[in-house]
Protein backbone atom coordinates (compact mmCIF):
# COMPACT_ATOMS: atom_id res chain seq x y z
CA UNK A 1 0.00 0.00 0.00
CA UNK A 2 0.91 3.38 -0.52
CA UNK A 3 -0.12 5.87 1.59
CA UNK A 4 -0.02 9.79 1.40
CA UNK A 5 -0.27 12.74 3.99
CA UNK A 6 -0.85 15.99 2.45
CA UNK A 7 -0.21 18.78 5.25
CA UNK A 8 -2.49 21.73 4.10
CA UNK A 9 -2.03 24.46 5.66
CA UNK A 10 -4.33 27.42 4.63
CA UNK A 11 -7.40 26.49 2.98
CA UNK A 12 -10.22 26.99 4.26
CA UNK A 13 -11.67 24.70 6.51
CA UNK A 14 -15.44 25.65 6.35
CA UNK A 15 -15.00 25.25 2.53
CA UNK A 16 -16.15 28.37 1.79
CA UNK A 17 -14.01 29.48 -0.84
CA UNK A 18 -14.57 29.53 -4.47
CA UNK A 19 -13.56 27.10 -7.51
CA UNK A 20 -12.87 29.99 -9.47
CA UNK A 21 -10.03 31.28 -7.26
CA UNK A 22 -8.06 28.25 -5.77
CA UNK A 23 -4.68 29.69 -6.09
CA UNK A 24 -5.93 32.61 -4.20
CA UNK A 25 -8.71 32.86 -1.64
CA UNK A 26 -8.88 28.91 -1.61
CA UNK A 27 -5.23 29.00 0.52
CA UNK A 28 -3.66 26.99 -2.24
CA UNK A 29 -6.52 24.44 -2.94
CA UNK A 30 -5.36 23.78 -6.18
CA UNK A 31 -2.21 22.16 -5.31
CA UNK A 32 -3.66 20.13 -2.69
CA UNK A 33 -6.16 19.13 -5.57
CA UNK A 34 -3.76 18.79 -8.10
CA UNK A 35 -1.38 16.57 -5.40
CA UNK A 36 -4.60 14.44 -4.59
CA UNK A 37 -5.14 14.21 -8.32
CA UNK A 38 -1.91 12.78 -9.43
CA UNK A 39 -1.59 10.24 -6.55
CA UNK A 40 -4.74 8.40 -8.18
CA UNK A 41 -5.00 9.23 -11.59
CA UNK A 42 -2.71 7.49 -14.14
CA UNK A 43 -3.37 7.89 -18.08
CA UNK A 44 -6.22 4.95 -18.02
CA UNK A 45 -6.66 3.46 -14.27
CA UNK A 46 -6.82 4.76 -11.21
CA UNK A 47 -4.20 3.59 -8.70
CA UNK A 48 -6.49 1.31 -6.41
CA UNK A 49 -3.01 0.25 -3.95
CA UNK A 50 -2.86 4.07 -3.11
CA UNK A 51 -4.63 5.83 -0.19
CA UNK A 52 -4.89 9.89 0.66
CA UNK A 53 -5.17 11.49 3.92
CA UNK A 54 -5.03 15.36 3.55
CA UNK A 55 -5.45 16.98 7.21
CA UNK A 56 -6.83 20.52 7.07
CA UNK A 57 -5.23 22.39 10.06
CA UNK A 58 -6.98 25.06 11.39
CA UNK A 59 -6.66 26.96 14.21
CA UNK A 60 -7.58 27.07 16.75
CA UNK A 61 -9.02 23.76 17.05
CA UNK A 62 -11.27 21.79 16.78
CA UNK A 63 -12.06 23.32 13.90
CA UNK A 64 -9.28 20.89 12.04
CA UNK A 65 -10.69 18.62 9.75
CA UNK A 66 -9.30 15.09 7.96
CA UNK A 67 -10.04 13.59 4.63
CA UNK A 68 -9.57 10.29 3.82
CA UNK A 69 -9.35 8.80 0.73
CA UNK A 70 -9.37 5.06 -0.44
CA UNK A 71 -8.16 4.31 -3.93
CA UNK A 72 -9.84 0.88 -3.54
CA UNK A 73 -12.94 2.50 -3.18
CA UNK A 74 -12.98 5.72 -5.00
CA UNK A 75 -15.41 6.88 -7.22
CA UNK A 76 -16.50 10.38 -8.85
CA UNK A 77 -12.71 11.38 -9.26
CA UNK A 78 -11.74 12.96 -12.53
CA UNK A 79 -8.40 14.12 -13.29
CA UNK A 80 -8.78 18.12 -13.54
CA UNK A 81 -8.11 20.26 -10.94
CA UNK A 82 -11.55 21.71 -10.41
CA UNK A 83 -13.81 19.10 -9.91
CA UNK A 84 -11.35 17.34 -7.37
CA UNK A 85 -10.94 20.36 -5.49
CA UNK A 86 -15.19 20.34 -5.63
CA UNK A 87 -15.27 16.61 -4.35
CA UNK A 88 -12.97 17.94 -1.19
CA UNK A 89 -14.96 21.06 -0.70
CA UNK A 90 -18.13 19.18 -0.37
CA UNK A 91 -16.85 17.06 1.64
CA UNK A 92 -15.92 20.10 4.07
CA UNK A 93 -19.07 22.17 3.88
CA UNK A 94 -20.92 18.82 4.78
CA UNK A 95 -18.72 17.99 7.64
CA UNK A 96 -18.65 21.55 8.92
CA UNK A 97 -21.58 21.43 11.62
CA UNK A 98 -20.79 17.64 12.57
CA UNK A 99 -18.58 16.12 14.89
CA UNK A 100 -18.59 12.88 13.59
CA UNK A 101 -17.12 11.22 10.97
CA UNK A 102 -19.08 11.05 7.03
CA UNK A 103 -18.59 9.55 3.77
CA UNK A 104 -19.22 12.43 1.57
CA UNK A 105 -18.79 10.15 -1.34
CA UNK A 106 -17.38 6.55 -1.94
CA UNK A 107 -13.87 6.15 -0.86
CA UNK A 108 -13.88 9.83 0.54
CA UNK A 109 -14.47 9.82 4.27
CA UNK A 110 -14.28 13.48 6.49
CA UNK A 111 -13.73 13.69 10.02
CA UNK A 112 -12.93 16.25 12.56
CA UNK A 113 -9.40 15.36 13.52
CA UNK A 114 -6.64 16.36 15.88
CA UNK A 115 -3.41 17.21 13.88
CA UNK A 116 -1.06 16.18 16.44
CA UNK A 117 -2.59 12.92 16.81
CA UNK A 118 -3.36 12.07 13.29
CA UNK A 119 0.44 13.56 12.61
CA UNK A 120 1.92 11.25 15.44
CA UNK A 121 -0.17 8.18 14.27
CA UNK A 122 0.75 8.33 10.69
CA UNK A 123 4.63 8.54 11.43
CA UNK A 124 4.35 5.80 13.31
CA UNK A 125 3.09 3.44 9.62
CA UNK A 126 5.20 1.09 8.48
CA UNK A 127 7.26 3.12 5.71
CA UNK A 128 6.90 6.37 7.08
CA UNK A 129 9.10 8.77 5.04
CA UNK A 130 9.12 12.66 5.03
CA UNK A 131 9.39 14.04 2.55
CA UNK A 132 11.69 17.26 2.36
CA UNK A 133 14.00 19.08 -0.12
CA UNK A 134 16.90 18.51 1.81
CA UNK A 135 17.27 14.51 3.08
CA UNK A 136 18.36 11.64 1.75
CA UNK A 137 17.52 10.37 -2.08
CA UNK A 138 14.22 8.45 -1.72
CA UNK A 139 15.77 6.09 -4.41
CA UNK A 140 18.79 5.33 -2.28
CA UNK A 141 16.32 4.24 0.29
CA UNK A 142 17.28 0.69 0.84
CA UNK A 143 15.28 -0.15 3.92
CA UNK A 144 11.98 0.98 2.22
CA UNK A 145 9.62 -2.08 0.74
CA UNK A 146 6.90 -1.98 -1.15
CA UNK A 147 4.86 -0.09 1.78
CA UNK A 148 4.94 3.76 2.05
CA UNK A 149 3.86 6.26 4.05
CA UNK A 150 4.88 9.61 2.58
CA UNK A 151 4.47 12.79 4.55
CA UNK A 152 4.06 15.78 2.02
CA UNK A 153 3.29 19.73 2.92
CA UNK A 154 1.67 21.88 0.69
CA UNK A 155 3.36 24.87 -0.80
CA UNK A 156 3.99 26.08 2.98
CA UNK A 157 6.27 24.79 5.13
CA UNK A 158 5.36 22.44 7.94
CA UNK A 159 4.82 24.41 11.22
CA UNK A 160 7.07 24.05 14.13
CA UNK A 161 4.58 21.72 15.47
CA UNK A 162 4.68 19.48 12.98
CA UNK A 163 8.63 19.35 12.89
CA UNK A 164 8.53 18.29 16.50
CA UNK A 165 6.26 15.62 15.95
CA UNK A 166 8.28 14.13 13.03
CA UNK A 167 11.61 14.24 14.59
CA UNK A 168 10.18 13.03 17.84
CA UNK A 169 8.76 10.03 16.17
CA UNK A 170 11.93 9.91 13.89
CA UNK A 171 10.49 9.80 10.68
CA UNK A 172 13.54 9.56 7.71
CA UNK A 173 13.70 12.74 6.10
CA UNK A 174 13.78 11.44 2.68
CA UNK A 175 14.05 14.21 -0.81
CA UNK A 176 13.36 12.88 -4.28
CA UNK A 177 15.84 15.08 -6.32
CA UNK A 178 18.06 18.06 -6.19
CA UNK A 179 15.56 20.97 -6.55
CA UNK A 180 12.26 22.36 -4.41
CA UNK A 181 9.69 21.19 -6.28
CA UNK A 182 5.76 21.04 -5.78
CA UNK A 183 3.45 19.23 -3.63
CA UNK A 184 2.01 17.19 -6.87
CA UNK A 185 6.06 17.11 -8.30
CA UNK A 186 7.21 15.11 -5.08
CA UNK A 187 4.15 12.78 -5.18
CA UNK A 188 5.10 11.41 -8.87
CA UNK A 189 8.44 11.04 -7.86
CA UNK A 190 7.97 8.93 -5.00
CA UNK A 191 5.33 7.17 -6.87
CA UNK A 192 7.67 6.14 -9.76
CA UNK A 193 10.30 5.23 -7.75
CA UNK A 194 8.05 2.56 -6.39
CA UNK A 195 6.89 1.78 -9.98
CA UNK A 196 10.52 1.50 -10.91
CA UNK A 197 11.19 -1.01 -8.34
CA UNK A 198 8.14 -3.20 -8.67
CA UNK A 199 8.92 -3.24 -12.36
CA UNK A 200 5.83 -3.23 -14.61
CA UNK A 201 3.58 -5.87 -13.10
CA UNK A 202 -0.23 -6.16 -14.04
CA UNK A 203 -2.08 -2.97 -13.68
CA UNK A 204 -4.76 -2.68 -11.52
CA UNK A 205 -7.52 -2.79 -13.18
CA UNK A 206 -9.84 0.57 -13.87
CA UNK B 1 17.72 24.25 -22.98
CA UNK B 2 14.87 21.84 -22.38
CA UNK B 3 11.99 22.20 -24.63
CA UNK B 4 8.86 20.25 -24.86
CA UNK B 5 6.62 19.95 -27.55
CA UNK B 6 2.59 18.81 -26.47
CA UNK B 7 0.56 17.42 -28.91
CA UNK B 8 -3.32 18.60 -27.94
CA UNK B 9 -5.22 16.91 -30.16
CA UNK B 10 -8.66 17.51 -29.13
CA UNK B 11 -8.95 21.53 -27.24
CA UNK B 12 -10.70 23.66 -29.54
CA UNK B 13 -8.53 25.75 -31.65
CA UNK B 14 -10.71 29.05 -31.71
CA UNK B 15 -10.40 29.11 -27.55
CA UNK B 16 -14.18 28.78 -27.43
CA UNK B 17 -14.42 26.79 -24.44
CA UNK B 18 -15.32 27.61 -20.80
CA UNK B 19 -13.11 27.29 -17.88
CA UNK B 20 -14.98 25.39 -15.85
CA UNK B 21 -15.08 22.42 -17.57
CA UNK B 22 -11.77 22.08 -18.86
CA UNK B 23 -11.59 18.18 -18.97
CA UNK B 24 -15.13 17.99 -20.92
CA UNK B 25 -16.08 20.35 -23.37
CA UNK B 26 -12.41 21.97 -23.55
CA UNK B 27 -10.82 18.54 -24.67
CA UNK B 28 -8.97 17.80 -22.08
CA UNK B 29 -7.48 21.24 -21.98
CA UNK B 30 -7.35 20.73 -18.36
CA UNK B 31 -4.15 18.56 -18.96
CA UNK B 32 -2.35 20.48 -21.37
CA UNK B 33 -2.64 23.25 -18.68
CA UNK B 34 -1.32 20.94 -15.92
CA UNK B 35 1.32 20.23 -18.11
CA UNK B 36 2.29 23.41 -19.23
CA UNK B 37 2.31 24.56 -15.34
CA UNK B 38 4.12 21.64 -14.13
CA UNK B 39 7.17 22.01 -16.67
CA UNK B 40 7.94 25.77 -15.35
CA UNK B 41 6.92 25.91 -12.11
CA UNK B 42 8.73 24.52 -8.98
CA UNK B 43 7.97 25.07 -5.65
CA UNK B 44 9.61 28.74 -5.57
CA UNK B 45 10.68 29.48 -8.79
CA UNK B 46 9.99 29.27 -13.17
CA UNK B 47 12.30 27.34 -14.61
CA UNK B 48 13.80 29.97 -16.95
CA UNK B 49 15.73 26.94 -18.99
CA UNK B 50 12.42 25.90 -20.19
CA UNK B 51 10.36 25.94 -23.67
CA UNK B 52 7.27 24.65 -24.40
CA UNK B 53 5.33 24.49 -27.63
CA UNK B 54 1.64 23.09 -27.88
CA UNK B 55 0.60 22.45 -31.24
CA UNK B 56 -3.34 22.53 -31.05
CA UNK B 57 -4.11 20.07 -34.14
CA UNK B 58 -6.98 20.79 -35.95
CA UNK B 59 -8.87 19.68 -38.81
CA UNK B 60 -9.10 20.53 -41.53
CA UNK B 61 -6.29 23.03 -41.78
CA UNK B 62 -5.22 26.21 -41.87
CA UNK B 63 -7.25 26.19 -38.44
CA UNK B 64 -4.30 24.65 -36.62
CA UNK B 65 -1.85 27.06 -34.17
CA UNK B 66 0.88 26.65 -31.92
CA UNK B 67 1.29 28.59 -28.95
CA UNK B 68 5.23 28.69 -27.52
CA UNK B 69 6.43 29.47 -24.24
CA UNK B 70 9.83 30.31 -23.18
CA UNK B 71 10.59 30.52 -20.17
CA UNK B 72 13.34 33.28 -19.64
CA UNK B 73 10.58 35.62 -20.82
CA UNK B 74 7.02 34.05 -19.34
CA UNK B 75 5.66 36.24 -17.14
CA UNK B 76 1.30 35.47 -15.52
CA UNK B 77 2.15 32.23 -15.46
CA UNK B 78 0.36 31.12 -12.04
CA UNK B 79 0.68 27.49 -10.36
CA UNK B 80 -2.91 26.81 -11.03
CA UNK B 81 -4.58 24.69 -13.98
CA UNK B 82 -7.32 27.03 -14.22
CA UNK B 83 -5.08 30.45 -14.81
CA UNK B 84 -2.49 28.58 -17.11
CA UNK B 85 -5.87 27.35 -19.21
CA UNK B 86 -6.91 31.25 -19.39
CA UNK B 87 -3.43 32.16 -20.63
CA UNK B 88 -3.92 29.86 -23.72
CA UNK B 89 -7.76 30.37 -24.17
CA UNK B 90 -6.70 33.93 -24.85
CA UNK B 91 -3.94 33.57 -27.28
CA UNK B 92 -5.91 31.22 -28.94
CA UNK B 93 -9.56 33.66 -29.22
CA UNK B 94 -6.62 36.44 -30.13
CA UNK B 95 -5.38 34.34 -33.21
CA UNK B 96 -8.36 33.20 -34.35
CA UNK B 97 -9.00 35.74 -37.21
CA UNK B 98 -4.79 36.38 -37.47
CA UNK B 99 -2.67 34.55 -40.43
CA UNK B 100 0.64 35.55 -38.39
CA UNK B 101 2.17 35.36 -34.88
CA UNK B 102 1.45 37.41 -32.55
CA UNK B 103 2.85 37.95 -28.31
CA UNK B 104 -0.53 37.65 -26.87
CA UNK B 105 1.45 38.11 -23.42
CA UNK B 106 5.16 38.48 -22.56
CA UNK B 107 6.97 35.12 -23.31
CA UNK B 108 3.94 33.44 -24.66
CA UNK B 109 3.40 33.61 -28.64
CA UNK B 110 0.59 32.15 -31.11
CA UNK B 111 0.70 31.37 -34.85
CA UNK B 112 -0.85 30.12 -37.15
CA UNK B 113 1.07 25.95 -37.36
CA UNK B 114 1.33 23.57 -40.12
CA UNK B 115 1.31 20.30 -38.10
CA UNK B 116 3.80 18.15 -39.89
CA UNK B 117 6.23 20.79 -40.72
CA UNK B 118 6.08 21.77 -37.04
CA UNK B 119 6.71 18.07 -35.79
CA UNK B 120 9.30 17.34 -38.19
CA UNK B 121 11.59 20.52 -37.43
CA UNK B 122 10.93 19.39 -33.60
CA UNK B 123 12.67 16.36 -34.50
CA UNK B 124 15.47 17.17 -35.81
CA UNK B 125 15.80 19.00 -32.80
CA UNK B 126 19.18 18.02 -30.82
CA UNK B 127 18.07 15.43 -27.96
CA UNK B 128 14.63 15.30 -29.62
CA UNK B 129 12.89 11.98 -27.84
CA UNK B 130 9.71 10.83 -28.22
CA UNK B 131 7.92 10.14 -24.86
CA UNK B 132 5.51 6.90 -24.40
CA UNK B 133 4.73 4.25 -22.62
CA UNK B 134 6.90 1.80 -24.13
CA UNK B 135 10.46 2.29 -25.45
CA UNK B 136 13.68 1.71 -23.58
CA UNK B 137 13.96 3.70 -20.34
CA UNK B 138 14.72 7.61 -20.87
CA UNK B 139 17.09 6.71 -17.26
CA UNK B 140 19.39 4.58 -19.04
CA UNK B 141 20.20 7.15 -22.20
CA UNK B 142 23.54 7.92 -22.28
CA UNK B 143 23.87 9.70 -25.59
CA UNK B 144 21.00 12.02 -23.79
CA UNK B 145 22.75 15.50 -22.78
CA UNK B 146 21.20 18.20 -21.14
CA UNK B 147 19.83 19.49 -24.07
CA UNK B 148 16.84 17.50 -24.50
CA UNK B 149 13.46 18.07 -26.90
CA UNK B 150 11.31 15.99 -25.69
CA UNK B 151 7.79 15.05 -27.71
CA UNK B 152 4.72 14.38 -25.98
CA UNK B 153 1.30 13.83 -26.28
CA UNK B 154 -1.85 14.55 -24.38
CA UNK B 155 -4.38 12.14 -23.02
CA UNK B 156 -5.19 11.20 -26.63
CA UNK B 157 -3.09 8.95 -29.34
CA UNK B 158 -0.96 10.67 -31.88
CA UNK B 159 -2.49 10.15 -34.90
CA UNK B 160 -1.58 8.11 -37.79
CA UNK B 161 0.20 10.83 -39.36
CA UNK B 162 2.24 11.95 -36.72
CA UNK B 163 3.67 8.71 -35.82
CA UNK B 164 4.86 8.33 -39.60
CA UNK B 165 6.49 11.59 -39.21
CA UNK B 166 8.45 10.72 -36.03
CA UNK B 167 9.31 7.31 -37.16
CA UNK B 168 10.87 8.87 -40.91
CA UNK B 169 12.52 11.19 -38.55
CA UNK B 170 14.23 8.59 -36.50
CA UNK B 171 13.22 10.26 -33.40
CA UNK B 172 14.46 7.33 -30.45
CA UNK B 173 11.24 6.65 -28.51
CA UNK B 174 12.06 6.41 -24.53
CA UNK B 175 9.66 5.66 -21.54
CA UNK B 176 9.83 6.96 -18.06
CA UNK B 177 8.83 4.51 -16.41
CA UNK B 178 6.55 1.01 -16.41
CA UNK B 179 2.85 2.77 -16.13
CA UNK B 180 1.25 4.67 -18.57
CA UNK B 181 1.10 8.30 -17.44
CA UNK B 182 -0.45 11.60 -17.44
CA UNK B 183 1.36 14.25 -19.73
CA UNK B 184 2.10 15.96 -16.77
CA UNK B 185 3.54 13.17 -15.01
CA UNK B 186 5.93 12.80 -18.01
CA UNK B 187 6.47 15.86 -18.26
CA UNK B 188 7.68 15.77 -14.34
CA UNK B 189 10.01 12.57 -14.81
CA UNK B 190 11.64 14.13 -17.51
CA UNK B 191 12.76 17.14 -15.49
CA UNK B 192 13.30 14.80 -12.31
CA UNK B 193 15.92 12.91 -15.16
CA UNK B 194 17.72 15.74 -15.69
CA UNK B 195 17.88 17.58 -12.87
CA UNK B 196 19.29 14.27 -11.20
CA UNK B 197 21.76 14.22 -13.95
CA UNK B 198 22.54 17.81 -13.73
CA UNK B 199 22.92 18.09 -9.79
CA UNK B 200 21.93 20.81 -7.31
CA UNK B 201 23.73 23.11 -9.15
CA UNK B 202 22.58 26.73 -8.88
CA UNK B 203 18.70 27.25 -8.92
CA UNK B 204 17.62 29.67 -11.90
CA UNK B 205 16.57 32.92 -10.40
CA UNK B 206 12.43 33.53 -9.88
Amino acid sequence: MRRFLLLAHRVPVSGEFTLNDLAGGAGRMDEIARAVSTAFTLSNYLRRDTTVTVLFAAEPPPAARRIDLEGARLRYLNPDERSTAALLKNALVRSRSLDRPLEASPGLAVAPADPAELLAEFARRPGARWLLESGPPLRDDAALGPEIAAIVSDPYDPTEAERAILEAAGVPPRSVGPRALRTSQVIDLVHAELDRREGAGPSPAA
